[in-house]
């Protein structure tokens, strides 16, 4: 699926960047912009030679500017006038958190470069992203108390583990806008940049990881990262990184990565995402909605 | 129940404020005490009139100087001589526990105003609590290595939370008292204001929430975001938010959201947390003392 | 046992001190190493005069430049050169890991003066200590991305924990080496000083906690922090700190504890980890390797 309507996908030199692309309507969530985001990130997971994904909005004014809430965008309320009693029925399940559902589940980093005005969905997105970089510009809002609803897309779940809990409760008790220098201190962003290098900071974060590590490598470590921190005992990393350390340790890229090391020069890791994951990968099984 | 003795308790303009009131004992907690904030809480949280709860000290010199330890006080060494060998009876749980699982059931926004000294259970007391502010003058002291006793009132699970492991360490090992900056510096406090002001800042606070906010969000906001981060995946969020985004996108309070915003208005929601909850509120179980 | 042939280990006024000691091979990690840092916490846990433990390398340039992969070092890949199929097999088991379970139990407070070039499991292994203080000649690297193996040493259940995912997905995605500066920034260690001065300061913490606390608090505190950050909720802490408060207020230490407060002078107490813990510790049970 590449005749995207409302994202652009770019892939170049082993960087893949997703544009949420409505720049008229400062990029507004829709239905169909989750559709064509879940797929492109499936298209890009099953794309060995991309090695990192940037996301960032068209225009130089929003990132997103939050679920578009007319008709045409089939904002929530007016997209499912048919009443489900059962709550855990599959079309109870909140858009947003379909999205960022399957970014937690990324095989690659995920880089945020939000180039402008992020409330609502806008801001919950970025979540479930790994390395989230601010332009001077940027502005989020978790504002679900000031619309009658409530913080969705899991960010009950994400956003007190980026800035603990008494940031949260505050910037979504409040449910105000803040700028760029409120996310930085809150620990919500990594850092702030000049809107027009914005894309040159992220593209080189992602130059790094591309040039330097294992694509397996990476991929293993973003799955033990974000479903081993609240587990009950560190037990629960020695049984995953043990199994790993043994099975990559004898791998293909453990012997380029000591050669290249001792060889003082760039390596060249042959392992796939696609073909060499341990054996053992993955080691959980994926919770369904109830 | 308004016949507290040991606190005060003031509702104006959709705020409550709970003054521990025991100035010549620098408000040093007592059964009496944990038994009246409790009262005050329930009374709180059944009174939809209420949007916030501001908790403050009596005087100028202390927020709360911990547990009173005399006989006079109810102290813990000499409440109850009648020694019990079942350690799951009731008899055996700690009082400062019941005040902060009772604050941790609330169902509206808690802020701390602390005033000046806070140790033992005046600075344990605070972390379930979700938004600290301090007054230039504050001092806070995990007090309980040098007394020969343990972090008490569920600190160990709140204070990590906080403020990271490493910083909770240092500060209940070494058992020291320290001041307002090393508390925001450490991510205890939100932030520091002389002591003069420290009231009008807690108040601009609760003020925000209750003039732009829904009651029905931030109260259902308050319990999925103290509930859900430890949770070991996102799922758990999700499987809460769609049906709370769902149920609520629906009702009276998100219509008056869009409302409100389409007409650039101040919000008027109609809802209440006494009477329309989403069907499925509670979502959880509370664990009994065992 | 106390031959030990690549670490030293010196007691002095209640303060014990591990320095690695294969300064010509910047204190490179081996397995007899492993070995005998888990013996000598076996000593020193079972040495009730012992009230602190230090951490450091020997040497000026290092505090451990990682895991020995010379065959002279028994390198993970040279080590076992018997494939296991079966990946539960004890042999299978991360010895940076084991190192890292034996620290995680220790009941004494763990204190890192970090000296030097800490990477790979020369910075995991500190992870699992309780405070981090760094030379100004330190510097960090989560190296594993650039080698083809993962990060160990239970350091995706630690790292998180300690820095928030979004650092530390930053440094195990570029695995770059950084400065103690940008550590401290990220919240990894507490503070920097000149590495003239970095022991004496060591020294000066482990002395404030020998000085004025109980050894039975500040072990029950350090059993109490790290195991209950995760659970589910409050109630998780309630159940274990109730019955702490409840026996140790009985007790010989909260005797002593107000006696001394009382008297204003400094403390005694007679409590003894190897013998007095209260009844119902340990509480919990340790999980195996499977």
């Amino acid at each position: 699926m590449t005749d995207y309507t409302q994202i652009l996908v770019d892939k170049a030199d082993g960087i893949a960047t997703i544009t949420l692309n409505r720049p008229e309507k400062m990029n507004a969530f829709t239905n169909v912009m989750m559709t064509e985001m879940i797929a492109a990130m499936d298209d890009i997971d099953a794309d060995d030679d991309v090695r990192a994904v940037i996301f960032t909005g068209a225009g130089d004014r929003a990132f997103c500017a939050g679920a578009d809430l007319t008709p045409e965008g089939g904002g929530r309320v007016f997209s499912d006038p048919t009443e489900v009693e059962d709550l855990s029925d599959e079309r109870v399940r909140d858009g947003g958190g379909r999205l960022t559902l399957r970014l937690f589940n990324s095989t690659k980093p995920l880089i945020s470069a939000c180039n402008g005005v992020a409330v609502g969905i806008g801001a919950t997105m970025q979540l479930a992203m790994d390395i989230r970089l601010a332009s001077d510009t940027a502005r989020y809002g978790f504002v679900f108390a000031r619309r009658g609803i409530v913080p969705e897309a899991c960010s009950s779940w994400f956003l007190p583990k980026l800035v603990g809990i008494q940031q949260a409760l505050e910037w979504c008790y409040s449910g105000r806008v803040f700028d760029a220098a409120e996310a930085k201190e809150g620990r919500l962003v990594r850092s702030i940049h000049p809107q027009a290098e914005l894309m040159d900071v992220a593209k080189g974060l992602a130059r790094e990881i591309a040039d330097n590590t294992s694509a397996i490598s990476v991929s293993m470590t973003r799955a033990m990262m974000w479903r081993n921190p609240s587990g009950d005992h560190p037990m629960d990393a020695h049984n995953v990184d043990s199994k790993a350390i043994y099975r990559l340790s004898r791998g293909a890229d453990a012997m380029e990565g000591i050669a290249s090391f001792l060889e003082k020069r760039d390596p060249e890791y042959p392992g796939k995402v696609s073909t060499d994951m341990p054996d053992f990968y993955p080691w959980w099984q994926e919770p369904e909605y109830k």
